[in-house]
């Protein structure tokens, strides 16, 4: 059996973990945004990837949310010392990362090889899949102007006010090789959308021309897990960015976000009287991962979850 | 007054740092080689500027003889744990600034511009001048095949018995403007040969089109100061080079080498009978630098030696 989860950093990663650890090894198959990398220092940096690699591994920090457990800043105090820019923090750790994937880049391997040959050196049975092995970039255009995504999101912490989002190079971007063959895989059991940011971490994937058809056209059940408790994300500016894009932070307007695209949506027990709003089954569970056994818990019920609901076909 | 001091990695760094003290603040330009850069992980490697920029800011090792005293080696321990080539020893405070570097190149700005940033950044009075913006590279022809010069001395350990040395691109390589500057300015007043290895590190920077034109052709002194005692360089493979390049590992055979680009040898106390042989001004002092009191006492030396030889030109 075969099973995709479509996955942007933390929140994602963390159904990611639970679904790799209830699922027979090998099974997983992680399409990841890459619209939030960038070129920082000359060196390839691929947020969600990174954060995926290192909570699948277990190397990710749980106090931090982003980067590595066993981390230093050497790197990072000389940077300063040098009077350089350092609003991205990079670990001395997190570096090597970065160095072994910029190097091998340039000498010609795709993302998809690369990333392959990261998460098999961490130890992760899941394949990680980039969305797209070419350049697609988040842009967020703000009362403050258009920012990066990771200027928009670590720079300004998420706080100029959202008017729209754009996704550069996306209709030039092709479906990466391992992403098709995931969706063509004969044993492919579901297909599941974690509860990462819809707008800044999914719709960048479903903008890659060919996924969104692919789901569209979907043969099995495809499950989304809400990102929302009580109208806000656990992490992240999801419920921030829905009230500035005039959309009400809803379970509701989640559903119609991805209409067509779904045919269940998990959310979180507290909210569990919004199901009466949806018009698609809705499957209550507690969504809040803040332990491993949560996390497994999670996977498990949307595992479970898929025998529950019918692929709803788009004509 | 301004004096120009070429120069390579540690023993050429001695003598810099020691006249950087003996001389008036930003009388010195520092001429440095950098046939031995490399990119490194995408990052741009400059040996002898960094060996340069690290020792006169007082940042330099004493033990290791390259790199930072106050370093630590998280990136390269997860590297290694990444399966990855560690030859190439990259400290973390070092790595920040091999990204600098690398980012501003990048960017457009010069080596020449770069290297003048970080020494700026670094409190560093004197000049440090790439010998060229332009890419020279330096190869080993050994017995065990040819070499690129980091692989000859850090992955061989110079072990590899050298038939040939070659300048790759030194032919094309223009004079950067800041050398051509310095050779031109008004006061200058002299010019050393650092004990650097003359094969590895200063043959490269007269393989530049023009620098040794520049020297031949000079109306102030030109002083170099043998990196052997005894036969041998202090540290480096000198000696060991000399003899399998079929050349007598003396201060004559170095004399001759010179011929034409300067005006006197310093040679060392141990070594004053070799004088005898030498069909120039010899001037004979301690070379062995081990304390900033023994580099001062010879850059002083030096200096002084400008008045007791007088240019001899080439006809």
């Amino acid at each position: 059996m075969s099973v995709i989860a479509l996955s942007g950093g933390v929140g994602g990663a963390k159904l990611a973990l639970g679904l790799n650890h209830v699922l027979p090894p090998g099974a997983l198959k992680i399409v990841a945004n890459t619209g939030d990398d960038f070129y920082h220092y000359g060196l390839r940096i691929c947020p969600d990837i990174d954060t995926l690699l290192y909570t699948l591994s277990g190397l990710a920090s749980r106090e931090r949310g982003w980067g590595r457990d066993d981390e230093s800043w050497k790197m990072m105090e000389t940077l300063e010392s040098l009077g350089d820019d350092t609003w991205f923090r990079l670990g001395d750790a997190d570096l090597a990362l970065h160095l072994v994937r910029t190097q091998r880049l340039r000498r010609g391997e795709s993302l998809t090889q690369v990333t392959d040959y990261l998460r098999r050196r961490l130890g992760i049975a899941a394949d990680v899949l980039p969305m797209s092995d070419d350049s697609v970039r988040t842009f967020v255009h703000t009362d403050n102007g258009v920012l990066g995504f990771q200027e928009y999101f670590v720079r300004h912490r998420c706080e100029p006010v959202v008017q729209r989002i754009v996704f550069e190079g996306c209709e030039r971007a092709r479906v990466s090789a391992g992403v098709s063959r995931a969706f063509a895989s004969p044993d492919l059991e579901a297909i599941f959308l974690c509860p990462s940011n819809p707008y800044l971490s999914i719709d960048p994937i479903l903008a890659v021309p060919g996924i969104r058809t692919l789901i569209l056209k979907r043969s099995v059940p495809c499950i989304a897990v809400s990102p929302l408790i009580g109208g806000q994300a656990v992490k992240g500016p999801t419920g921030k960015i829905m009230g500035e894009l005039g959309i009400p932070a809803t379970n509701a307007a989640l559903a119609h976000h991805y209409r067509g695209l779904i045919d269940g949506l998990v959310i979180d027990t507290r909210d569990a009287s919004d199901a009466a709003g949806i018009d698609l089954p809705v499957l209550v569970h507690p969504t809040l991962m803040s332990t491993d056994l949560h996390k497994s818990r999670l996977a498990n019920f949307v595992r479970e979850g898929t025998s529950v609901v019918r692929p709803v076909l788009s004509s």
